[in-house]
């Protein structure tokens, strides 16, 4: 990787109180027009964006992540549907006093993406979504059962578990990653609570019963991005986002996983940049 | 467009004759390691390429393209069949000295790129396929009744019929095409004659049947692009070719038709660039 100023490593974390919940962030970049705010994915906090990835947004454009309701440093409980926290993260959002804004949708965080981009379209201007599926997706009634095979791994192998392939050269990667994620070592989120990483669990496998919004009303330019070998998405369920949704481009990357952009962080960061500032 | 060094518009046709046949080609850029080579659709000739394309290309590589054996200004009888069409191209390659290259094939092209990653596999560096299908695709039945349904139309209109899709937006890019393709008024190919056409309407619709190479052999880095809605050759297929080549990268563009790269010639020319400089 070449080296990118490194926001992800130095941006202190902020707080902002909205309807008695304080939710943190941090908030970095080179200031344009339009923020890109990112959406985790299941359990994941501040410090689990990839320093490679957001660091190379940053450079073009202002980055916010933040903790969801219950999640990492944010107080309240963690709804046990998409839709809830869909709307905690509007409030959050308004609360910035931002009113457009880029999506990064990763994995919970795309389900996140496609209610925003149905329901808050004015809010949107284009999304990215990274490991996602479409509601009703199939593959999500196998959920908690994934989860619980890899219950017995420790935390670096669940990772490389969940977000990487079999290959050798993918788990490398994975531990590239999994580096990249701790080089923070300061004013780190805490992890998140078993009662909200439950709550996401039952919103993420009843993601695959709902049909409660309509896809191909998001107006908006699309780029979604999934690997080869998605075991928790299932990797067809891209192609089938990007049949519904009608101004999306797809890229599949080779012998990846759910955590396809982790892998692929430069040819990422390229197509996502590229995307933001030239795709209409 | 941003204004890119007309190559495309300057590059004379030269010739270069091998056993007996006289190849025209241009050659042009700006010089690398590694040249990239574009295999032409069906019928297509050198002015067929689109300078938006290959001007891109040639700013950061050298680029060839050339007319393969009967077809456009080249000399000798069409091949009815891909693989007597890729021995024909390699003749043609190593005349010219080149022992090491990268593919760039269209449509036809990407049948014949097929071919060199499995059959040539010392002589490839990177392979682009653009609007092509493996062997065995279904939909090449239907390729002389795609082909009848456009003969009643005007050149114009055939080009948009078989490149484009329906909506407004994409006919006007094709319009847009067309004129970048005759921006180029001195030093024009020769249409290929119907002797060729129906050889290569004969090896397309063939491919359909065969199964004599295995493209998971196929080790070189791949990079597959593909718009949404493709009669031709069946958007589906795209997905096929990345699941059975291990190292591919797939990318598909909305609401495209055939020609989904000239209608996004920025988009492609960013993705092909930074996948023959950086991808591996």
């Amino acid at each position: 990787m070449k080296t990118l100023e490194n926001f992800a490593l130095n941006a202190s974390t902020q707080y902002i109180t909205v309807n008695g919940i304080t939710y943190a962030y941090r908030r970095f970049g080179n200031k344009r027009d339009i923020p890109v705010i990112g959406f985790q994915h299941f359990t994941g906090t501040l410090d689990n964006w990839d320093p490679a990835i957001v660091n190379g947004l940053a450079q073009e454009r202002e980055v916010i992540i933040f903790d969801n309701k219950g999640v990492g440093n944010s107080t309240g409980e963690t709804p046990d549907n998409v839709l809830d926290m869909t709307k905690d993260a509007v409030e959050f959002i308004k609360a910035l006093g931002i009113e457009k804004f880029d999506v990064l949708g990763f994995s919970l965080g795309g389900f996140i993406a496609q209610y925003l981009g149905t329901l808050y379209k004015g809010m949107v201007r284009k999304i990215i979504m990274v490991g996602t599926a479409p509601q009703g997706a199939k593959v999500l009634e196998g959920f908690y059962d994934l989860i619980a095979k890899g219950s017995d791994l420790d935390p670096a192998e669940l990772f490389i578990y969940i977000f990487f392939t079999q290959s050798e050269n993918s788990r490398n990667k994975g531990k590239e990653t999994l580096n990249r994620l701790f080089e923070r070592t300061e004013d780190r989120d805490q992890q998140t609570i078993e009662k909200s990483v439950n709550a996401q669990a039952k919103a993420i496998t009843d993601w695959g019963t709902l049909s409660d919004i309509n896809i191909s009303e998001i107006k908006q330019p699309v780029l979604i991005i999934q690997g080869s070998n998605d075991e928790m998405m299932d990797s067809d369920t891209s192609y089938e986002l990007f049949k519904a949704i009608p101004n999306a481009v797809l890229s599949y990357y080779p012998d990846a996983a759910h955590g396809s952009f982790f892998q692929y962080p430069e040819m990422f960061v390229k197509q996502a940049n590229d995307f933001l500032n030239d795709f209409n």
